[in-house]
């Protein structure tokens, strides 16, 4: 497998931290495998202030989407109360409606799974014609993923979150669009953090660069970004991690380090079976963190099941 | 207001239960202030044995809806496993794409945000050209909810959630459509469940209906259906509940009880601002607390902040 | 190829009507190829009376579709005039909104190509890997048919139109499910109705099958229905017809002559590219070609240019 | 009526144009009923060459909008041939599928009505609560317009095309934006081309703006733009006009000439009733006319029957 640069270590990651079969071959949870009753009850056990923290983006058109990979959640209305103040809503049983008082509002969502706050599926990306533990890419058809669909990881995402501040770590707003988070940075972060990295744990890794794109996105959904190095793969590996979240558009850093296109998904997701997820919004959390001193809480942002899907939106909160 | 068979009593509920104002002039979340970080840690501190349980339908097109009112979830496939295995998908950065190995899937969501496992949002039901807090439905247009909108909820949804599970007390498999769950019903169940109703609770109301229909939804959407009584509405006032979900279309009793269409709505949601959730899945829950003999537990099923939304698509999670 | 029973005359069919390569590699025209100029200045020469009728069903949640397959077209608002009635519309450049006068209405349409009267693209059957004209199956992805989408036909459809009320001849509201079509049904019909069929028409072919079920769709799309005969294949293709349309969900005969899933369709839309048009409304045609005794007509019925789409929905008018 | 810059002017041409009423109180046509079997027979002898030229720009993400207002269309796919292939698509009655040879493509769009080439509905445009002929802007609800939608135009726009290549007569590639085109513009580009405007025309008027934005859209959707002249309306309504088409993204000029957000369309749609396209491609039209000499033919556009929408996409083409 010599046929781009950065080839061999690619493969050299894969051959180490690969989870194909490791839980048998049925096995569609991959490192959430790692969350068992004891980390699911120490993570509740966190719960000191009782102070919840939302970390999703709202879903709207202001979201960082440009069109050309995909659009930004779309929330159609089919009921309104101007239809019900302007006497225009139908009318329902018993001549309920707007002459009786009655009025309702509802509506229908056209949101690309992976346009805003979402976790990745394990059928989300391929190599070289398979996905996670070795299943074929041919079952994720336009049927959707018959197999290592988002629908299965439903009842899962409730773990020990921590929050690694990185851009707070090293003084800044956000990191440079470039800039790859090594090993290094992660344990330094954690230290001065008074927090350690345990088995079964979500690691929100806090760039700050959903937080200065906010408002002007520019090219923030694929573009150059800031993000976790290809080689911080087998440090997750080794530690037993479950998921890790992010706050850019793609988790890794972006130009990638090596001629292939996110190589780190290839290793995590492909192959580790990492929970991963992308577009998160920190900031709230970030500054309760520093307030309370403390960066490892209850984390709840369980996947919606959408059957076969290749992603999905989440509403995530800490809880601290 | 003498214009229906039942309006005395509707306007002597709205007048006893309304929370317009309690929350000032501003607050756009109803009953879950009555969630506060004490409700909190006493909810974490709820898990014992680390289990976790889904509620949540799958979204797909399988669910219960007719396409009459609502069309169930449909998942689009913007890119496939298939069309990577068969050489047939765009070429990547730096060439990658089927014949340097990487694949990818991808797909967007239609989903009408009632269509599934869900909550209301208190823009939702109006009451003479009012909604939650007395805001003018016109609030509500074709641009979204400008107040009231799911996204207030983001955050929230993460509390103590206490199943009653009605059917089981009675000894069926599902209460009968038609059937009121009276006051008498809720607080029997609790009594013979050995748990109590406190402030800041979300009740899981189970009546049967969902797991009976699953197969053959028939007029599950909209028909006949058990559900709370509206004479309820003024004792989960009193306990200061904070959020009611059930395992039918609209939580309330079907055909309605007075001569209006879903009063009980008119009363808890509009005027109370209570969280509604509806069309949860309550069998796998029903078992595993029947199995521990604990019907009390931590209850995460946050709100996805879809910007002026009616309601939301939720993964609930119960965590024992 | 004695896989199933009727192979060999399926693959008689195809090895008799094929029209691959007839007009070169690069074609992507098929049957439209039988109209020139001359047809096209011979159909406009039959308009007499300068009456024009409808021929497409309209596009709403009252079509055939189940949801099983395909839902009915939605069309969903995104600015009203309740709104623009009750203030709330947004305001638009120099205040103009409610306030100043101005006031719109706008929407999005979800529509399965396929839900309503339509086109069929030469994209959207294959048969052993091969669509028309020899090409790879493997070029309709994910990202839209890269041959043979409909957007091909972008110019085409305006041409002669031949109604053969199959029903009225028969004497019958509407063929029975299962009634096969012949080759002698649709000479008989021709001849009574002193038309001839000419190289270039579009056949509009009768069954009555949509006016009976309009109100109670039942089984219509997909299930029994009267259609064109597999054995009527090779008489059109010795006629050199352009394209062929019914009142029914598969123009063919349903359930199928030989066992095999829509036969007509591999041999005259795989292999000879014929343009094939489905839940086409014939009711008010039949009308004025029975008043005016007139069977042959302009008729324009042009494809939308949906690019890579496997069909379209069309709008067509016949011009008598 | 003198709360804006050019309110007097509206008012005077709004005074002098309407055709509320005129065709009756329950006319849903406006202009549409300039357009007679006269007409319609005329239309159609103008065919001599048999030529027929398309007008309608591709469906797909490459068009003009920037999804601020508006999306571009898409159609997804929910049945592939790459499936087919790959032997990944659900198998059909009797085993057919990719093991017994039959494959199939489906799909869904998803498509603003106004996103492309397009008619507006005479349900489009509100002006002080009105829509044509009177009626209350609140007849359009979150249910669609229940007067005046696009669907009453069903079977009509079949009529008599007249090209007025003003950008061919002014010697540019395009009009600049900005550029208002005058009724001296109009008659002078008709006599250069030899060609008269008569009762139930369509005009089609070239700007050649769409032509030099193609492959770079920029503001074009929204943006200033050369268009119609406000004061053409009258010259319009004195000779019976049936249909405006363009190729800009709002047929009239940009910046408006008045201090109103598009007057030509309150005096134009709402109040003449008259048919408005817009976003035409004329690029091979306009060769084509040049070509042959000839400005006048057979216009067969016919509307889309969406149930209540406020426009819809439309495949024109042009019979010379």
């Amino acid at each position: 497998m010599t046929d781009f640069d950065g080839a061999d270590v690619l493969q050299q990651y894969i051959d180490k931290c690969s989870n194909w079969g490791r839980w048998g071959d049925e096995d569609e949870l991959g490192t959430l495998n790692h969350v068992g009753p004891e980390q699911v009850r120490h993570a509740a056990s966190l719960v000191e202030h009782g102070l919840r923290v939302s970390v999703s983006l709202p879903y709207d058109q202001r979201g960082p989407q440009t069109g050309t990979l995909r659009a930004n959640p779309r929330n159609v209305m089919t009921a309104t109360g101007a239809d019900h103040v302007a006497g225009a809503q139908e009318i329902l049983p018993a001549g309920f409606g707007p002459a009786k008082g009655y009025g309702r509002s509802d509506d229908i969502l056209i949101v690309p799974n992976q346009a805003g706050t979402q976790w990745d599926s394990l059928s989300h990306i391929f190599w070289k014609g398979k996905m996670y533990n070795g299943r074929s890419a041919a079952l994720v058809s336009s049927a959707g993923a018959a197999r290592n669909g988002i629908e299965k990881f439903a009842g899962q995402l409730v773990l020990r979150g921590v929050l690694l501040d990185v851009a707070r770590h090293h003084g800044v707003a956000s990191l440079e669009p470039g800039y790859a988070i090594t090993v290094d940075d992660l344990e330094a972060t954690a230290a001065a953090q008074g927090v350690e990295v345990r088995k079964g744990d979500c690691l929100l890794i806090r760039t700050g660069f959903l937080e200065v794109r906010r408002t002007a996105w520019g090219d923030y959904a694929g573009g150059a970004a800031p993000g976790l190095s290809l080689h911080t793969a087998p440090w997750l590996h080794e530690r037993s991690v479950a998921a890790v979240a992010s706050d850019t558009w793609g988790v890794e850093v972006r130009p990638n380090e090596i001629d292939c296109f996110q190589p780190f998904h290839v290793v995590a997701l492909v192959h580790m079976g990492l929970a991963i997820g992308e577009i998160f919004d920190f900031a709230e959390l970030a500054e309760a963190c520093a307030r309370v001193s403390r960066y490892e809480f209850l984390f709840a942002a369980p996947a919606l099941p959408i059957t076969g899907a290749s992603g999905c939106p989440v509403a995530g909160v800490a809880i601290l």
